[in-house]
């Protein structure tokens, strides 16, 4: 692709919660131009038009699809809809960003990744965490070696949460799933979920989702909407040094703690004879960590995925694995709690019998 | 029994981590009378003898039981050894409070507990927690049906810990089996388990559990002894109101938050129709609780056990019942996690075959 | 006045620190409407400009008085120059919302007041802390009695701060002075005041201020340009409850300690009698807040107070007398920290002498 | 003097609040030897006797000064009785190590250094913070120059107290005045106090104190009864680092803050020049601080002082500064909250008048 020097042309498709975030940041980034809003919703509209005068609104996709100054299109749908707005403009020829998850089925997710790769278009899901500056100073910790080697991850991410018929496995964990796929840079081997379902039988507000990832390191998801206090802690537990993630503190998100263990065959009392662990104990230290808003640096490389060809760092394929692992834990809840087993052709293979991409408790 | 003015004589056996506090609470109870300790270590004595001269010490366990001022055996050593030390001193006609768990087999602790009912003799699991105000604030409140009906249960217990051969699970997981099941007063259902070990492949330093109680609540629980902070934290949601239960937070270890969710259909924007969730929004509190020593209330309930007959709060059914989702919990983690079914009459039964009490990972 | 269907035109002065956030409320408060922004400063114009195309911008203040569309005026310029740029807005017959303080001398406050009393102009200092709902719900605790008599407050207000040449005084205690007489609605009577200068010995950046009001209360105030962490704290304690105030709290900005002390004369130990202070033990609470942004709350009482002449809750009156306080504060700092008096007219009077108004350290 | 194979005789004065926690740690020190506890009041004699079989109490202080096994003494009674019984003990020869304040007023202080140092008797004052391993921990930093030039230190020290008569001046801030000596280790050139009294007009319950230190930096201290919370943070600001020091912070009670301001001239938007600090924006560390209990390292050192003739940490004079400064505050307390100074040879001067020892609001 050749430079240019006008911005890029955006539509933002849904000014529900996320979507005003969108168009704010289209607005403030050089790169990019605001051509129009999508939204269907009069009252969304109105609050569009208070605070962005001179911007115009539409509810007509296919004709905003049909403009030439428009270049890509940002959907901040609700995930149901994420396949068949993302799929029309591909064919229309625009680059996407779409909200997470890329859709709600894989081989849904598996055929907007195709149609992205024929047509040679920029298929972003929105994986704002890999953009979060904390996210990326632990992504720093971790592959320059500083944690040694990963033993286990937890996360707990709850809240009274704004209730969707897409469960909370998929309205959650994909943040807890992109950041742990891109900190361990392995892929997920198997998958146990539980859940529990309060308002809607086939619906689960809280799920508990046990992952191990290849070659070893595993983790705990708790996701909900039913907690009365916002909960985002992520603890990362390595061999030379461990850290918490925590969004909620309000001194420093990140701590890492040069503290651990390691093994001594100690001489015991006399009567049981016992090994033990000795303690390091080190400082904790929470480090500087820039602010920035991790929505600007991903529109900014949606951007530069588009000028340049280079590959975003929340690329369809990571969205695909998310989408994946996300149906082996629906796959699991609808089960009884048992591990389902990706293969790494991206099959799904309970203990029962080899999963369909129709097991889903869609 | 009929009432007796003379306190109760009683042998500590081990002072290692725990024993000096049992040691301590003993001499401090009006009930109760220090005849001696039993400590093999010649350490360990001189520790208990320059902090409680005039108390004597000894190695001699049997001539300890033989001795007929010696009414009850509280026993702090490591879980391998309760079997043993507490068979021995219900045989010698003693009353017995031993360390959580009761037993490391559950064909042990059934054998305990026929023992201790056939001679008429107290056997009381040291669970202590059942005796910390702030987990007995909460069973009042869940009790009064303040909360509403629990839907779920999350707990971490981590920290940098002490390596014992019996695995975290027999250590950590005790403190949480015998709160929830003394909080929600019905029997666990099922049990999966997942861990990763790291200094000993058949040790399990971090288990991540994922507990089914009877009739619908569920709980997850995080035991680690390779966290480089102390984590005590639990979360009880409930239909009414939940509660945050954290022993390191420095200002109350409980808080109630009177918020929570209300179903609701709402006319949604055109485009996408949905329900909602209403959140109730409301106080957080953080009641006042009693200052109280857990282990001086549980010598307290043990003495009254001894005099009245009455069943100790920590009885040792509950210490069975406890003993047999810990081999439910270790087999499932021997396996691939799968979910291990825990009938009405006690036995194992994982997806594959049942389980006899030989399959625990000893 | 006559009810008006058209909403008020605006100017807003300066778009600096506070600048955005005034234009961005303007813009979503329907009793307003944004004419123009009045600054000088090109790089701020662009931001001013991507950010809200279609709203103009001009540096000519005078010109933008002259325009019959603007009624009012919003400056939210360094403190130096409000005087000047109240002065001529109220000469022009406009309406003004001016940022704290109201002016940095007592006679040019004064004037001020004096000026628009007899012009019949709203005339409007910006303490936003008296609309934040935090602020308010300690005032109703207050007013309602709940709190019992209030015996003192302290407040710390610190982080590492923007210099500025009108020093810390000017810049921060505004805010504690603002919220201080809102709560304990009676006059300072003296105010002593130590400081440190570290960058320029004109200028404290950090200031210790006791302030005894009439009848009873004390508060100590720390302020400060030069810690690390951000600090903002308030605790008032009152005769049956006491409440922390922290902005920087999670979970509640407000807590309320159902907590206290009562007098006893308690039989002591023979040796030495003593007075006893018995504790009162209770609950703490986290009240429920609502949300709402304190500047838009505060922009509604001003289009309010210009539409039906109520006097607005942050009056200039209030702004006058803390511009005393100030004064007095500062007239403390600049001699060895003795204790300045205001009498109820409103003369500073130290130890040693009368303080006329060219005593303030300018 | 001779090295001794035998431990040192000790006689602890007062089983109240404090006593028990000597007693204990008596005990426990292989260089002390307790002989007896000294304590009128028959409950608490009970309560001593339950603990510590074997040792004996006696009412008769003049007896055990009798006992030639008795090296030392260890009072922990109120203030006011501080000086008649160390000077008895003095007087008889016996070394003494008594509770904070060394005494209730200056003169008494005096002459009781004078006896001590004509005698060659140890007379240490229990100032325990300077043997806490966090404050040593700020210590070293403050030493060795990694924090830089100190500019200023807040402290915050309340909680629901204890009423006594000598007041929370005399209660709490003798532990802000020997941690703020013992790091900046120069002497107080000024103190103004303001107080508020509940409860009984003579006692302030309630304390803001205004230090100035010899060369510079200046100190904040709030003290306080009738906070429902217990605070205990110190903030400590130099020109390279600044320090957080809270010993309720369940994660490392030292934050050191490597952050802060440099001066620079900023050219400023065209319309208001400016100067501005620039922010040096670095991590924050908790560092690792072994953990010990100060009680026993202060009682080691009175050991080592008696033994070797070196000065202890917390010596004698030191403690006759601190109630020189606690006469000057209660000077200032019982005017009107001028600063009061102390000159270089310790006499206490106002505003008005030179103060005589006789000023004190005893």
């Amino acid at each position: 692709m050749t430079p240019r020097t006008s911005p890029l042309g955006v539509v933002v498709v849904g000014y529900g919660y996320w979507g005003p975030n969108i168009v704010r940041n289209v607005m403030e980034r050089p790169e990019l131009e605001l051509i129009a809003l999508c939204e269907r919703d009069p009252a969304q509209v109105r609050r569009f038009e208070a605070r962005t005068p001179g911007v115009p609104s539409s509810d007509d996709f296919d004709a905003l699809l049909a403009d030439p100054r428009v270049d890509a299109v940002c959907i901040a749908t609700p995930p149901r809809t994420h396949y068949a707005l993302a799929r029309k403009a591909l064919e229309a020829g625009k680059h996407v960003l779409v909200e997470k998850p890329l859709a709600t089925a894989v081989e849904d997710a598996e055929a907007l990744v195709d149609l992205a790769e024929r047509k040679e278009l920029v298929l972003m899901p929105g994986h704002t965490f890999l953009y979060s500056p904390p996210v990326n100073k632990i992504h720093d910790l971790i592959t320059s070696g500083e944690l040694g080697e990963i033993y286990f991850v937890t996360s707990s991410r709850m809240n009274l949460g704004l209730y969707q018929a897409d469960g909370v496995v998929c309205d959650l964990a994909p943040h807890d799933l992109s950041i742990l796929l891109y900190w361990l840079d392995r892929r997920v081997a198997s998958v146990s979920a539980a859940g529990c379902t309060v308002f809607d039988p086939d619906v689960a507000e809280t799920a508990f989702l046990t992952l191990r990832f290849e070659d070893g390191p595993s983790a705990n998801v708790q996701v909900s909407w039913l907690a009365p206090r916002k909960v985002r802690q992520m603890i990362i537990v390595g061999s030379r040094k461990m850290v918490q993630y925590d969004d909620t503190m309000p001194d420093g998100a990140v701590r890492i703690y040069d503290r651990g263990l390691d093994m001594e065959v100690v001489q015991e009392p006399a009567n049981f004879g016992e090994h033990r662990l000795t303690y390091r104990s080190g400082d904790i230290v929470a480090p500087r960590i820039d602010a920035a808003e991790p929505l600007s640096l991903e529109l900014a490389d949606f951007a530069n995925s588009i000028l340049t060809g280079a590959r975003p760092r929340s690329h369809s394929r990571l969205g695909l694995e998310i989408v994946r692992v996300l149906a082996a834990a629906e796959a699991s809840l609808a089960g009884s709690g048992e591990p389902v087993v990706i293969s790494r052709e991206g099959t799904l293979v309970s203990k029962a019998a080899p999963l369909g991409p129709d097991t889903r408790a869609a």
